[in-house]
């Protein structure tokens, strides 16, 4: 990639020092906000406030101006009042700062005259320097490594996940529900209205990365379609790229330009290129974890033939549906394997056929975990939905999850198959998908979910 | 409909006397499971646990036989090895039994020739008797009111929905997940193999059913269609009849087959039968439980106009999308709304159009609320939906949600406009979820799946 642009971002995500304009003593402001999380971060570089009315602002020295700092800092964060972002920009252009993050909204995305003139002089602020900019209208970056958050309250991760979002919320939003599904982030850039880096800049900096090995991207807008697609074709069947595109409709469309000031393009042709370019396109944040889920955690798909087991479960009928629907082949089990499941499944109520039915056989303790070993070594199963579902009663009667979630996480480790489960869409079982995420088995609560996803990670992988 | 079959169906649900065949003091045996669950529903009619190897069982006295007990039991529930099942329904059919539900596995669904020519047996055995049959191979019913229970632990509830399912776990599970949405259920029958009353049978017993307001159905065969599809055209727009068809493929049907026994049939038939019935089909319980939660808690669909409200989030722009493509209609909001917003909602990273983003803004106390109510008189939103999103912290930083739900909460008592919330597919929110269903306020994790259930609420009030 371009040098100048790696070693740009290169600073802005990992920077020695870090500016903050807009810092006060009111402790929800953005400002001071920015300047906590990077306490949570246990951030070590220098940090410089910024605000001529205070000499201090928790604890630290306050500066009225970028000029006053004693270094040119690496990146500085700006929160303030639309119409002071020119001049602090200029500022940080004269000093050979790497990287603005401009909080602040009220630009283009306003809608209003004032907003698209500001652009204008910030755009002008930039020239003949490497500054390069964040945002506006952005939370900024999170990076892990490099100890700087989006938000205050965030902290470091052993991530392999980096993502791009033109939504702040969205994008903190997915670092939360990925850490219930074992999906950590290394870097997240909030882009906002990207009016200098864009989403094109960072996939080719993500793409460049070692530390990332998938990416997700939430785009209003691809402002460099050309370059972004290139880009997503370079990496394609090595790094999942999992998009998802709003503002696809006309409806969608008038929401994104308010949103972040954002032309959107038309569904059919972002999915034509999409399919070229090998990129995951989901519907919603779900979609986008679902799919997510599968391809941070599995090993390389074998092939599209797999096995299901339940107990007990109308849940497996579905599940069967769900899997052909999406492409995704019934083994036809082994005859040795049908002889093993005959040696401790009973024989009623029960079906060794495929979908494994283990009927109430299933409360057997260890019953679960076997047939799981046994399906393993199956050569003709590449992967294992696992199914638990439970009778009802008062408290949830979660017992039977419970025991399925046990056997599940005791016989993995013993697996070569990849094993995915399904559990049910209801709140009870949010804590057995959290540990079973937790142990890298992806977890999901409609056979739909689980087979749209396994769908797309056996595309990546080149099973077509 | 017919009248013996209602009276048969009358004995069923509301039995003043229930003999149980298979009883021990095996805690853990079906039929002591049932006997329990007799007990946790404050059954008040006569029970008689039948095994000739005891004479008491949990301190009620046991018979030998359905001939010993003093009375003829409206209800027989036989859990015995499936040999001993005709010579129970023939006791039963001798001395007028209303019906007798047969939990016991090992007939068709085992695919052994025993299996079948024990069917046999038990069909021969009903012959010039009014005893009707639910089952084999299944957990008999749930009635509310009838103080009667498929599993230990379930309770009454005053429920207006009923429930016809092929399968006894899928029957417990939506019960449990039901719940939490605050769709609570009247009637349940898990019908297994259905050798004698079908689903078209419940079905009809349903439609007449004063207390039955909705009812959903998993099924893996329908074994009497033309009738099932006369009847749901009776209730078409009446009574939403949401169906969740099991074996729609090659790989799903072998699995039904192994299941219940059951001969699936092709989707494309069942779609457009389907379409003309006015049933709701879902392809999952997900979907089945969506539909569900806004047709069972929203009042009379007015219109397909929907306003967006969001704070603060790109999932406002996704949730424009989603409403586009299940044919909602974005409303063109009214400019007195417009004004009446402007008065208490700060200019800057916000959006006064539809989507209406609070920005940051949604985070001064009231603005939710009141920018829920200012929409609520506009005549151009005929739904609001409701998006709360958080940004991350290390607790889920959930403090924002809390607030939005509260908010949506207060003021929803105020309010005519249906309202439905959608949080995001975290775990963290299942509370939320559960707190705004038990209001009354459908609560969904993405933008797509409360836009394919309000399309179905539109389609079944006829707003096309």
């Amino acid at each position: 990639m371009d040098a100048a642009l790696k070693k740009s971002l290169d600073r802005i995500f990992f920077p020695s020092s870090v500016a903050i304009a807009g810092v006060s003593n009111r402790m929800d402001s953005p400002g001071t906000l920015f300047l906590r999380s990077l306490k949570d971060m246990a951030f070590e570089g220098e940090i410089y406030p910024v605000n001529p009315r205070y000499d201090e602002v928790l604890g630290y020295k306050c500066y009225a101006d970028i000029r006053s700092i004693p270094i040119c800092p690496d990146l500085a964060i700006l929160s303030v009042p639309p119409a002071a972002v020119p001049g602090l920009v200029r500022e940080c252009a004269a000093c050979d700062t790497g990287g603005c993050i401009i909080n602040t909204a009220g630009f283009s995305e306003s809608g209003r005259e004032e907003g698209r003139a500001l652009e204008h002089e910030i755009t002008e602020a930039l020239q003949g320097s490497d500054l390069r900019l964040v945002g506006p209208n952005c939370m900024g970056i999170y990076s892990s490594r490099g100890r700087i958050a989006l938000f205050a309250g965030m902290f470091p991760t052993e991530g392999r996940a980096s993502m791009i979002s033109q939504s702040g919320s969205l994008s903190s939003i997915t670092f939360m529900t990925g850490l219930e599904r074992g999906i950590l982030f290394d870097k997240i850039v909030s882009s906002g209205n990207e009016l200098d880096l864009n989403c094109a800049d960072y996939l080719e900096y993500y793409a460049n990365d070692p530390h990332t090995k998938m990416i997700l991207a939430y785009l209003e807008q691809i402002r460099d379609p050309r370059r972004f697609l290139a880009t997503a074709k370079d990496i394609k069947g090595m790094k999942p790229l999992i998009v998802l595109k709003a503002g696809v409709t006309a409806s969608g469309g008038k929401a994104a330009a308010s949103h972040t000031g954002a032309l959107a393009g038309s569904a059919e042709v972002l999915q034509g290129a999409a399919n070229q370019a090998g990129i995951i396109l989901a519907e919603d944040l779900g979609e986008m974890l679902d799919a997510a889920g599968a391809l941070y955690h599995l090993p390389k798909c074998k092939g599209r033939k797999v096995a299901i087991v339940s107990s007990p479960g109308g849940i497996a009928v579905n599940a069967a549906d769900a899997a052909e629907l999406f492409g995704l082949e019934l083994s036809t089990l082994d005859d040795r394997t049908i002889t093993e499941l005959g040696k401790f499944l009973p024989l009623q109520g029960t079906s060794f056929l495929n979908p494994v039915d283990l009927g109430f056989g299933g409360i057997i303790p260890g019953n679960y975990g076997r047939t799981l070993e046994v399906l393993d070594r199956d050569e003709r199963v590449d992967m294992i939905l696992a199914i638990g579902s439970a009778p009802a009663s008062r408290d949830g009667d979660i017992g039977l999850i419970s025991a399925i979630t046990e056997e599940v996480l005791a016989a993995r480790p013993k697996m070569q198959t990849p094993v995915v489960v399904i559990l049910f869409p209801s709140g009870f079982v949010s804590p057995y998908v959290a540990k079973l995420y937790s142990a890298g088995i992806p977890a999901y609560l409609t056979p739909t979910a689980a087979c749209r996803a396994l769908d797309h990670y056996c595309k990546f992988h080149g099973c077509p």
